[in-house]
């Protein structure tokens, strides 16, 4: 998604060899005429999929993913980060673990927002080692409900995530993939133009 | 607005006289129609003032403040809650007790964002005793922006903020006032459709 890449090259900044700071339009700020766009080109790369609901993990997820649930017609739900194990009652759970913030978090939905037989989007800002994607995956998985597809905003190839999801044989469209952060330079992954 | 109104009287749920459930279309599900029709009457509402920027906290303000940002052409900014107090550099924070929870928190924006001038339209969810909305003006005016108004997208009327920020000169603007959760029975404040 050309748009996006020109953004990232625009205000990105690639503080280390992983890490990606994109607060001026995803992370902290947000730019909503930006998110229309993802929220389109999610919509034209899964257009070939049933999705009856997109699911996310808060808070730099929700706002791609409400834009790509208005292109669906479908609603949103995101999942919560939560400080403490207690009351699991009526939840749907699983364990993130944060390689930059070294700790492990646990992420909750509430038992009615997926059902089974429900096709899930699932929607995320960035994809690294692959942690919250598989978090929300399982959560999908405990509602037997299917993964219609998993959309990223931005994908680092260089990390695991992606070629694990796509070898596990899920649908993985990532908006933008960065092939290296070296040396304070971002590099996207060659791709062909679809 | 009668859509919301509608809608909390559908979906909506009075868990004590104090506690008014919507996570069925907003705190935690996210209906992005209802949003879009939100972000549309807070333009409308706030079509005299000069917006440069909307400022929210997460999660639960993402959703209508960007909608909000697109009716203004506008960033959104969303202030992120802290689990520690280390790191202000570079940081615009306030304390925001919960109610609810009966805990204190710490929210953070960065400086960057919020310049001396800026005019900021502060978005949230939910306005019960203020603390947040407080929190957030805070922020502002660390920043020596200017506050334009406060949109809210359910207030609780028979809690204090509301009448506190008006009085302090606020334009405050609700699309929907709760006066009562009395007995699991929503009741909205009467006003005069404009």
């Amino acid at each position: 998604m050309d748009l996006l890449k020109e953004r990232i090259m625009k205000d990105g900044t690639a503080l280390s060899d992983t890490v990606l700071k994109v607060d001026e339009f995803l992370n902290h700020q947000i730019d909503p005429e930006l998110m229309v766009e993802i929220g389109k080109e999610f919509k034209r790369r899964f257009s070939n999929k049933k999705i009856d609901k997109i699911l996310t993990l808060e808070s730099s997820g929700i706002a791609p993913s409400v834009m790509a649930g208005l292109e669906f017609g479908v609603p949103v739900v995101f999942a919560r980060k939560r400080k403490s194990l207690t009351l699991d009652d009526g939840l749907l759970t699983a364990d993130v673990y944060s390689y930059t913030k070294q700790e492990t978090n646990n992420i909750a939905v509430a038992e009615k927002f997926i059902t089974p037989g429900d096709n899930i989007l699932i929607i995320d800002d960035f994809l690294a080692n692959g942690e919250a994607a598989n978090a929300l995956i399982h959560i999908v998985k405990k509602a037997q409900a299917n993964v219609s597809g998993i959309g990223i905003v931005i994908e680092k190839s260089f990390q695991k995530g992606g070629r694990e999801l796509r070898d596990n044989g899920y649908h993985v469209e990532s908006l933008a993939r960065i092939e290296s952060l070296s040396e304070g330079s971002i590099k996207f992954l060659d791709e062909v133009t679809n």
